[in-house]
């Protein structure tokens, strides 16, 4: 088939992002499903570096992620950090029984071999086409053989060789500092374009090069996931293959030593890091399938965090919900519907609805002020705000989702692969 | 809005359905939405009958709904059984704060006072567009002048007054036996075609003339509702006003008291009662929104009935899974990852999945002797079944659903009100 169009949602350019110090890129061919481009991330990181990293909670998690999450301790990261990612695009390897176990541990192997660091250090991750298993050590063969490998340490390159059917690369780099240091933050990201019998699955790779130990990245990582990748939905499916994966490099200049999450001077850092998660998650969220209009949605008035973010999820899931956005409809009682449906705490008669801050609904009734030619405007335009107050308590939570289009099923019903 | 044309999935015809002895129906007209045609049932009962309902689980339920809840005991039923049923089509109820409120109680007086019940014997169901006020006393008036009112005991015309975006009237009847004496279980539905602001809503009533207290008759309905109409979904979506009353009569010929579930003498009645439950339910999912295609899901191999339940909804609700079978497409990878994402019991690698009947993955990956031109041909149908073993237990469970189309995102985001 012919490559989607570009989403209408897509920021306007990849980002500048310098490259961080010490940290080697390559891209490579495997000849797999994308014969004409790159389809193979080789991440490179000096001795010392640590690692984090946070995966799907399906069940039926691929071979790769089983691999990953056997690396990473959920309250104190990777033990022996991280020393290589591998990445390709175009096989899942999900699905795939002992085979995709053997080829995960081909791979592993061939990289430690390569860059001479111990097969614990070495992070592998693939997305594509699910239950296909690949040709045996085809990704060790490329690493091995160093067959059609290019020194790149270009983040553009690397975004681009981990693209499946994203309709563009994903990148967001940001400076801080740690005491006085400065500290760089990159990361790439793909996901959320899906073909059949493809599977959108959400990648992202955040390299810094402060010095940070592994558990207290561990930490900032799953805290902070919450509030990024775990705050965005598509379509409410969840892929066998999601991996985040964080790595400080430590090769900024001198800085005080980091030892926990409370540390002042983290603070700086930690608020980078995540509006640099965030960013990531919302460029997924804005290449979702068929999306028109990006939505974000504020929940407030809730019993607790939790609670709000559910009720947040349970609308952005919401088919009727994310149809009445593409109609450009404000369709209040949709958005009451999928707070009852949360099965969290709310009162009927206290929840208030705004769309574009104007309310449309208060007390449990339609506001009697509600101008509909206001909010029909906001509703045209592509960045949508929704608010809801559910009137129980004093905890709120944001998530991200976008519009439910013909698009959408274009994508998943109508194409053939 | 033209009205949508009928499903291609609908029923031949509506069945043959008897009168239920004792049983009378009348059809009105409220002037409220439909101007043209009947929109209010009543349903009057005889003296002595016993009552059973089921209702949203839904944190924002409508005032009908609310009513209902506080006339019936979860474990017992309705302690002072029922004597009328008021049912409009056009105007929810729903989320309109004290007004709602006060529109139910007027019109329960009025019912009451109209037949000479009690008022806890009145039982009051709304679907229509949510979050509009009714005109003070709209649905009182009619019963107090008994305007329009028509007296029709015909199961169709009641079937029809009942329906908002439903594409055809959907009733179910059969005959069963109690010690041998001749029982009859008559029962109509209304559910899942939507308009933007509309609200798809499940209602159904269902009554028998058998002579079953209301305790035995409420363990018997919260019972097969779970392997009926809470084994089905459209969209995820969950209404503020999902209804089902049952009511038995008891104006059948003379047959033995019934006590408990355990009767020997209620198994007949009990299998029949769960075939016209299910028909109903059926209906409903054929009337989908943009429906082409009736899904069965059979899982089995799980630990418990819940937990096969449980990845039954999981898979009946993936955007991605019911695209797939919307695009005839035997994406066996989507079923993976939806019974991953369920969150319950199963074993990676002891996956195995049929479509039609014909395996097209075992033991964690694709059949090597899958015949795709044979799976294909009953993805061309529209009935389609599939069928997934989780491989970890003895449970199964069955689940109902329809395909995701661009009718579907036409009906909800395309049209306007």
């Amino acid at each position: 088939m012919d490559p989607l169009p570009k989403s209408p949602l897509a920021p306007e350019r990849f980002p500048d992002m310098p490259e961080i110090a010490g940290v080697e890129l390559k891209t490579g061919r495997t000849g797999m499903k994308y014969k004409d481009r790159d389809d193979l991330l080789l991440m490179h990181l000096p001795a010392g570096t640590s690692a984090a990293g946070v995966f799907t909670k399906s069940q039926t998690a691929s071979a790769p992620v089983l691999w990953c999450r056997s690396l990473i301790d959920p309250k104190g990261g990777a033990a022996e950090g991280g020393r290589l990612v591998v990445v390709n695009a175009g096989n899942a390897n999900a699905f795939t029984g002992s085979f995709g176990v053997d080829e995960v541990t081909a791979t592993v192997k061939a990289g430690a071999k390569a860059i001479a660091c111990a097969e614990e250090q070495v992070f592998v991750a693939s997305t594509g086409v699910i239950g296909e298993t690949m040709p045996p050590d085809t990704i060790a063969h490329v690493l091995t053989e160093r067959a059609a490998v290019n020194d790149t340490d270009d983040w553009f390159a690397a975004a681009k060789a981990i693209m499946t059917t994203d309709t563009y690369p994903k990148g967001a780099f940001a400076e801080t500092e740690i005491g006085g240091a400065v500290i760089k933050i990159a990361g790439i990201a793909k996901g959320s374009g899906m073909i059949a019998p493809d599977m959108a699955t959400m990648l992202s790779f955040i390299v810094t090069d402060a010095r940070i130990p592994s558990s207290v990245l561990q930490e900032m990582l799953s805290e902070d996931a919450q509030t990024s990748f775990n705050a965005i939905t598509v379509d409410s499916d969840t892929s066998t293959s999601d991996t985040v994966l964080l790595f400080a490099a430590g090769t900024a200049g001198d800085h005080p030593d980091v030892t926990s999450l409370s540390d002042t001077h983290l603070r700086a850092f930690r608020g980078t890091l995540q509006s640099v998660l965030r960013d990531l998650a919302h460029q997924i969220v804005r290449d979702g399938e068929g999306a028109t209009k990006f939505i974000e949605i504020q929940v407030r008035g809730a019993t607790t965090t939790d609670s709000a973010r559910k009720i947040g999820m349970a609308i952005a899931n919401s088919p009727l919900v994310k149809t009445a956005i593409a109609g450009e409809d404000a369709n209040w009682g949709r958005v009451v519907m999928a707070v009852g449906k949360a099965g969290e705490p709310a009162n009927r008669d206290r929840i208030a609805i705004w769309f574009g801050g104007h309310r449309v609904a208060k007390d449990g009734v339609a506001d009697p002020n509600f101008d509909e030619t206001v909010v029909d405007a906001h509703l045209k335009g592509t960045e949508i705000l929704l608010e809801v107050d559910v009137g129980v308590g004093r905890h709120a939570a944001t998530v991200w989702t976008c519009d439910l289009t013909h698009g959408y099923i274009s994508i998943n019903a109508d194409y053939r692969s």
